[in-house]
């Protein structure tokens, strides 16, 4: 499988992703771009909250958990010199609805960080990436 | 500055970025998502590619080198078991035009993955990057 990127703009680029999807980035103005799209670092971010919360959201599904609204929020840290990496991540996920099984939801978010999310297996050794989980019962 | 992620669908995620722009991802068919969008490993690989070439191109052009096409592309290994991590990568850069400076190609490119691409500085703790440069002379 191959991925190819072509410039479009000063600092733009557009790529059609394996799954056949367009994936548009551009550098923010202050660094030369136009600001357009995502930049690289964003997708970056997304791609780890994206990764994460498929695993979860797919064991939750197995362990017959259905009934509940999620979502996912990153604060993050990063190097005020090149290459300007993150350098901590934390990741919370929500979790609300009426009477959340909290062991279920403890473990599955442990599986996806420890076994299956590919995007944080990768960029854990680069990143220290921290979680914590938060209830709010009975909104759905 | 924080990130936030939504459940949309299935498998479909939402974010809007810091820079304000919106990022869709969903699973595919096979991993129990509709397909609708890039999936995270996608987004991982697409966004290492702007990325580096973001820098390449604004590293050519602070050396005055404008005058060329550009693109770039992956190919890559991955694992078969979990976490499906990338084992290995390799990015292709392609510049096509007359007369190209390919010592300062060469210089860009090395900058970009020694020291300024953040993407990549994160990912080569995990997974072998190697680099390569194809050069077609005189097409624009």
């Amino acid at each position: 499988m191959e991925y190819k990127l072509k410039r479009i703009g000063k600092m733009a680029f557009y790529a059609k992703t394996p799954s056949g999807h367009d994936v548009y980035m551009d550098a923010k103005e202050s660094s030369g771009g136009d600001g357009s799209a995502p930049t690289p670092m964003e997708m970056v971010m997304a791609a780890l909250m994206g990764c994460t919360s498929m695993d979860v959201v797919a064991i939750l599904s197995k362990m017959k958990v259905e009934n509940y609204s999620y979502w996912i929020d990153a604060s993050y840290e990063y190097s005020q010199e090149h290459p300007k990496v993150f350098t901590k991540i934390e990741l919370t996920y929500h979790f609300s609805g009426g009477d959340l099984p909290k062991e279920k939801i403890e473990k599955a978010v442990s599986l996806s960080q420890e076994r299956y999310c590919s995007v944080s297996a990768m960029l854990k050794k680069a990143v220290e990436i921290t979680m914590k989980i938060e209830y709010k019962e009975d909104e759905i």
